[in-house]
């Protein structure tokens, strides 16, 4: 594992670092918030999924989280959104290749070499900061943004007993159902429905809910919102009356601004969920 | 003017503006964020002015000062740091030229005819500001990172009754004496050095002082401390018992992590001043 930068911030570090990934085939950048309570002892960490397009710098330079993880002492991690290089496949639309690995392993060609983001961000990435952080591996809890909120519901939902807590950002929530979704998981894991099931929030949600608390915020004048298709996940979650909240934020759109506007609230409840 | 994006933000708005500039002979773009309390009234305002390479866009993104500006009611502008565009005067180094205004009026070829941003920060701005928005200008206040921090200590230092405060991040604290500073100022203004005063802190501080209170935040791992020369601005703040603080805060660089460390309490001082 390489240091690319390390930085004080809010009297921890944000650091930036890559590594050779096994499970991407690749050279793997992520970034990892340590607050100041990790020079004492291992502290809780909270995964940030980032959406389409982005790399780990997005949410790290523009979300605002690291501010509340020093406050209530948690790490946060910033994964890369999919493998990348001159030797990965690509796609000239933004919302397919590089930059938008909809966190699935890809068994399709020509993503099937590289495209293994779900392998890397729930088994060896989880590894790599076990090793190299003072990060508490008993207690984890997740989120995301858009594409991010999709991965994070999805990682959730999948793993029982993981995450303390799950929370999204204008999640992709039903990718079957949305040519946010179709079009990749026809890419990436062929055109058979049944395999995409095991990636899609809306259809996990309504067969096995969340065993902890969840937390959407979903702007009402998000120019995405049809992609997104929130009211199919706020459904799922009411007809299993999953404990925790699906809220519609009046006049806020897909940005980063929408984002920070609420990151306070996800935080804590992160933070709340953990027990700290 | 021009709207470019209006984003909803911490209950606020984020807006981003364009407008022909009389002061720098081009368009300029320029960025507004006003808290939830400027649908009911005018709100004091907060100048930020931002650092070498910048334009209006990086503060805005990653300074994280929109959510105190929310909780204390007081609007942000966030000025571009030069004129620009392909009829603009401009220099291969990224501390001449275009993102490196300096803040000053040039007076000399190839600058005279655009690099005005003295100016356009301390005049023509302003009244757009009150033109357009729901801001009192009466109650202003003025901070700044780097070059933008040279640039808030002058301007406030110069229009006494003007600023209720001012505030920088290591700003570039006595530039006649400073790479950052004599090539600048000889190239816009000319080898005379008295013609310079005016645009140093240092010197500035040390003839009149500030009629409100100073803060300044520097980093002691900024890996430019030497071209800042915070040392010679703290001496000139303690020799006129200048009301305020300077501080170092220790293992912080020069980066957007260090600013937002500390943006909450450089906000919290304006208000304060302002009598929010």
């Amino acid at each position: 594992m390489q240091t690319i930068s390390e930085n004080r911030c809010y009297g921890g570090i944000q650091g930036v670092y890559a590594h050779p990934s096994k499970a991407c085939a690749c050279d793997m950048t992520f970034a990892v918030y340590l607050p100041p309570a990790a020079e004492i002892a291992p502290v809780p960490v909270l995964w940030y999924l980032s959406g389409l397009t982005c790399t780990h710098e997005n949410a790290m330079v523009k979300a605002n989280a690291q501010q509340y993880a020093a406050r209530h002492g948690l790490a946060i991690c910033f994964p890369d959104t999919s493998p990348r290089g001159d030797g990965v496949a690509d796609d000239d639309a933004f919302d397919l290749g590089q930059g938008a690995g909809f966190y699935v392993d890809a068994t399709e060609d020509p993503w099937a070499p590289h495209f293994r983001m779900w392998s890397y961000i729930t088994d060896e990435l989880p590894r790599i900061l076990d090793a190299n952080f003072a990060i508490d591996p008993d207690r984890q809890a997740i989120t995301g943004h858009s594409m991010g909120g999709h991965g994070a519901l999805t990682v959730a939902l999948r793993h029982p007993g993981r995450f303390a807590s799950v929370s999204a950002f204008a999640p992709i929530a039903n990718p079957s159902q949305s040519d946010w979704g179709r079009k990749q998981l026809t890419a990436y894991l062929g055109p058979d429905k049944t395999r995409w099931a095991d990636h899609d929030a809306t259809m996990l949600m309504g067969e096995t809910g969340f065993d902890g608390p969840v937390l959407i915020d979903q702007g009402t004048k998000d120019p995405f919102v049809d992609l997104l298709r929130p009211e199919d996940l706020a459904h799922a979650m009411a007809a299993r009356r999953q404990p925790g909240a699906f809220r519609f934020q009046k006049g806020y759109d897909h940005s980063y601004f929408f984002m920070e506007s609420f990151m306070a609230d996800h935080v804590a409840f992160h933070a709340a969920a953990l027990g700290l």
